[in-house]
């Protein structure tokens, strides 16, 4: 009998691929689950529990949230990547790496096929299949769900015919949480127009009181919060318990799937916008201007190529390795007040920061330079525009009536 | 006697410079104000007495402000135009025009020279010298606030010595209002830490009750705010006096400056924020995924060349093409929630919108393909990385231990 | 019954789908020959008389050459694009092209299926696709050459048993020929050590003699050769029947296909290389500094997509816009000389060349700046950096020992 | 008795910096000569007599020659770095390193000042300056060629009567040797339009029977010529005995100078524009799309941004360190051909190699995948841009009518 593994979350879909692999396909299946953060234990006991009443051969739960952290979240901080402006990449990130622990395990225990429960209309399943390819290569990748096209109520319905009937309470909005955030969608996602309504936030708005605190980098990591040194998994977590209840980091991102089409999907990810706009700030401060720009095109790209299922391009070692070596001085302390739906960074301190009075105050004193070297500055700067413009608009008749 | 064009706002700097440029250096004085959106009326009828005052041979006001939106501002938006992410150039786009206009004036004219009150310390400088090389080739540029470093009670008692004893109120802030939004620079924002009180905004957060608005684009331009249709200069006035007793907008633009030196500014902007997040938000709908991808790209560097006072360069004005190319489809409704500090995109809508339930419901629906067309797909999208993992490791150990 | 049309060149493949879709398909055929400067009259005859023995039920040319040369070699030609730094995409620009007036010739007849007898292995089937789907949204794509994968024997004993015995002789290498170059494929280029023998280039390199000559551009198009005004396609032709035999422009490409192997094809060029790199050298006396590079970004990006079919992307559209506006100051000549496998460019000639003595001599004279402008110059365009090393290395041992 | 570093070359100008340095500025001056590669030990010898000659207080010859390749020719090969894609940065390169080294060393002796003898109308003084500043931060950079700006004649006739009767003969052409080329200056090269007589290039094209060789790269670098291995300063000394006589690798680079004037310059560099375009080749079968993608990207500005003078930026180090980490699989053996005035790329054989008949043969056979899978494939791949045209010509007129 052929050993299939299955990335398995518990479920509908994911259950009935469970009891499909094995009844129609005549699969043994190895259910897995990938932990990046965001099920409590609980959730982990009740996905446990379902995998049994399945009869699946094995299940296993992979902890991933700090390899997780170690080979991505690091270099999304670095790149403070944020997809349309907005979008820390919750799902595109963790997804990826679930795909990838799920085929390493796969290839572990010599499966002879592998299988991901994702629909025909979504990114996780070019990247769970992309992952499968790029580490599996030539594998069975069996997708029942993506295949079968069935409703909600045929699964449960073929289900209950094979003897499970198991309880699918199906919620208005389909949640995905993990480390660095959690997605909120339909109903309104569906659609352009409206806003995802107060009860369908995941983490109620209840703080009320503005408060002060400080995150403090190491390199580009997150080394204190509030003066209390702490791994960075766990500062993140720390984190998003004191800010999500402010109501920060919610919206809606809007953008293109890998298959063409556009999607739009809520998050709140309080603690990946702060840490991501504070590690900035502190990046404006001691980073040099070549920097900022080269690591904003190169994260860009690094962004974009992990959301479209690519983390295994060998081009996204070497963009972390650049990312990475920009590093070394962003070390500091950044000051944050939180009040409801809203931050602000009010401040930075650092022992890198080239924001130095030393050498001079903007727009108030120059003390390693004087106005003549400015004025030189100024002349040479300009010098290939001027010329530009004396060559091409010979006379001053041409140059008042040029669009310049 | 020669005659001289001198940029004048009627502060301490330029009134110093209209009084030496004519007792010192022994100019005609032609000072000239422009308006680019931010002087009241009785604004500019201050300067003017201040101007008559110090017995300047002319005064004059360039009126910029349509001008100011039609070459610069437009662009801006159409390029989401946010300087390290937050700041909407609102000093940098109009000094640059300004400089650009007084240039005009004085050939216009026929000047023999032509001055600015800028320190040795800030951008402005070489914006205005860089526009005064670029249109006038070869005129002499006299820069006694640059040149002399004087205290600003030195300046006070040179012009007392003169016989001109006016009011100069120090502010504690120094503030820069135009169409684009308004600086606030002092105390604070010459260290790196701390926060600019509420007291120092020029605008009081007063707005309390949330409230719903709409604005329209046509073509990537403000077309109409709450269904009233109007010109885009209005209806940014108009945004402006509703949006900013919010709050909304503010922030601390901490950035490389053109000679080098980090600088840290606070602004208050409440309708350039909105109008380029809800005009971003739109294009997220409209536009293809390259299209957004390329904009990033040369709106972010038409921004920084704006910024280094490069307006003149020919590759600015290929720029504002491409980005005015993209916006033929750039239509439709973007819906919005004001709230105290804080603003949310609600929706859009848009008969260009290209999330589109006829072709596919993310996540959900596929209609116009099937599951084999995105299984091909993920197979081929791969199969680069793919056999370069294969090529590369050229067995399952090595595979194991690689770095993926 | 129904129509198909189908993109037909009289060779094997082409042949076999013309008759598979009448005899298997039940179709009418309609076969579409595209004419993009590579076919002789003698080549079209043939065609035609090949089309009629195979009984279809229609035959059409359409001549594209100068649409070709409107609609994208142009292009390629402001954008100096040489893919990898080599390849002047011959056979991607004009299969795109093709692809396209195929799709519109169906959409004109109504047809009711489409047809290209591309392989699985390259890079024009998912060209064909793309232009297909994108302009008939949803018709039939068939592709029995792709799908049955039969080898060349089997197609020919199948035509012959549906009593087509046609004269299939088989070339050694695989030619492609249009305006914009020829493509040589097969043997050696199949791997990747060995390079193609002389008598695989289909111009014997029987020129000898050097000799000069001259190309003049009129806002970035070809004007006139050795001083005789023609029309850019004429020009282009002339050229090549000039150049050709000198064996200029040989090369062999390497790349990523589309579909994510490497391919090699060689290919011999010699107008389209000649063209680039006068025009490219104009351009380097004619823009400024930053024209140069954003046009090499975004040309590079124009032949990445045209290349990987995308031409359909409104992208493309917004990129040729950009380049068409750099072109205004490319004009002038450029001198040449041709020796037998290599070229040089031997200097240029315009109103627009920037290289100006009036204004300095590169190493030699500073005509309207002094030393000290340089000097103040140096000092504050290298003043970040300056900071950046002073923070960051407190003491010379630092500094001494730093990794600079 | 102040002491001065002296960037010395035994020309007439340094010449005249070291003695106007001692007499009219009353300097103990130190002359520095770095060699990169360019000297002859003959030249080397006359250097030093000369600086004795001219009584300076030290003469120091600095060999740069391995860490000249070791810090920066190694990225310009990892990165195939040709400026306006034909100028290997030969002078860039290696003025920049120069200044560091006499930076380090002036403060290693513990000098008042550093001087060079730069024209006002070049690159270098903005390299030495930029240099100077950065490492030795608020030095006086003395510069007396730039600030005097005397004649030929003039500084003769003051050495002359300072009683330093030297032989100056001047060449008619101004050149600059070293490792990774030699520039070629005067004449022909203060215009646009002629070219440089055979003459002029420092080596004569005497070779005239075509040769094959071969270049093994290890990670990038250059590990043996013709089977026999060496480091890689030694190979490239040897390509260069090799290849300059058949007169391979000349041109005339024209571009922007820093300081805003065009500027052209001839140049003979075999060795280097062989090495990139061999590892160009074997990069181009051996890494991924983006990866050859990205490298461009970084390594264009790279060398911008070395020829800027802008070494010191630690955006270099990072981009090198992007650099280095793509160059792991780039090992293997490239194949070419020397002929008289150009050579060709016959072929590459490696490892790493990419393009492998295992997996697929471009055009030819698809092993691990199926028509169905490319069909998939080009169907999602345009979807997006499918979509777009739908949307937006919402029939069929408008399409027809519509620039696509």
């Amino acid at each position: 009998m052929k050993n299939i593994v299955l990335a398995f979350s518990g479920g509908l879909d994911t259950s009935f691929c469970a009891a499909y692999l094995q009844r129609q396909c005549g699969y043994q299946v190895h259910a897995v689950t990938v932990q990046t953060g965001g099920f409590s234990p609980e959730d982990l006991q009740a996905i446990s529990v379902r995998a049994q009443a399945l009869q699946v051969a094995s299940f296993k739960i992979l902890d991933l949230t700090q390899q997780y952290y170690e080979r991505c979240i690091r270099f999304l901080i670095f790149g403070n990547v944020l997809k349309n402006s907005s979008y820390p990449l919750s799902v595109s990130a963790e997804r990826m790496l679930q795909a990838i622990s799920i085929a390493q395990y796969a290839k572990e225990i010599g499966a002879d096929a592998i299988s991901h429960g994702s629909t025909g209309a979504g990114n996780d399943q070019i990247r769970f299949d992309m992952a499968f390819h790029g580490l599996l290569p030539g594998i069975d990748i069996i997708t029942p769900i993506r295949d079968l096209r069935l409703s909600r109520e045929a699964e449960i319905e073929w289900l209950s015919k094979q003897g499970f009937d198991l309880d699918f309470s199906k919620a208005q909005y389909s949640i995905n949480k993990g480390l660095w955030g959690t997605s909120v969608g339909g109903k309104e996602t569906l659609g352009s127009k409206e806003y995802l309504p107060e009860a369908a936030w995941p983490t109620p708005c209840t703080a009320t009181t503005a408060t002060a605190l400080s995150l403090r980098f190491e390199k580009g990591e997150l080394y204190a919060l509030n003066g209390v040194v702490g791994d960075p998994v766990t500062l993140i977590q720390q984190l998003q318990a004191l800010a999500q209840p402010y109501g920060i980091g919610r919206d809606i991102h809007v953008g293109d799937t890998i298959i063409g089409i556009k999607g739009r999907v809520g998050f709140e990810a309080a603690a990946p916008i702060i840490i991501i706009k504070a590690h900035h700030l502190l990046e404006k401060h001691t980073l040099s201007k070549w920097q900022l720009y080269w690591k904003e095109q190169l994260a860009g790209w690094y962004g974009h190529w992990l959301h479209e299922g690519q983390f295994l391009d060998p081009t996204m070692r070497n963009i972390e390795c650049f990312l990475e070596d920009t590093q070394h001085t962003v070390c500091g302390t950044v000051f944050i007040r939180l009040e409801q739906k809203h931050f602000t960074l009010t401040g930075i301190e650092s022992e890198h920061d080239l924001m130095n009075p030393q050498f001079g105050s903007y727009g108030e004193m120059n003390n390693t330079w004087d106005g003549n070297d400015v004025r030189g500055f100024a002349k040479i700067f300009g010098n290939g525009v001027s010329i530009f413009h004396r060559v091409n608009h010979k006379n001053d008749d041409e140059l008042k009536n040029a669009k310049l």
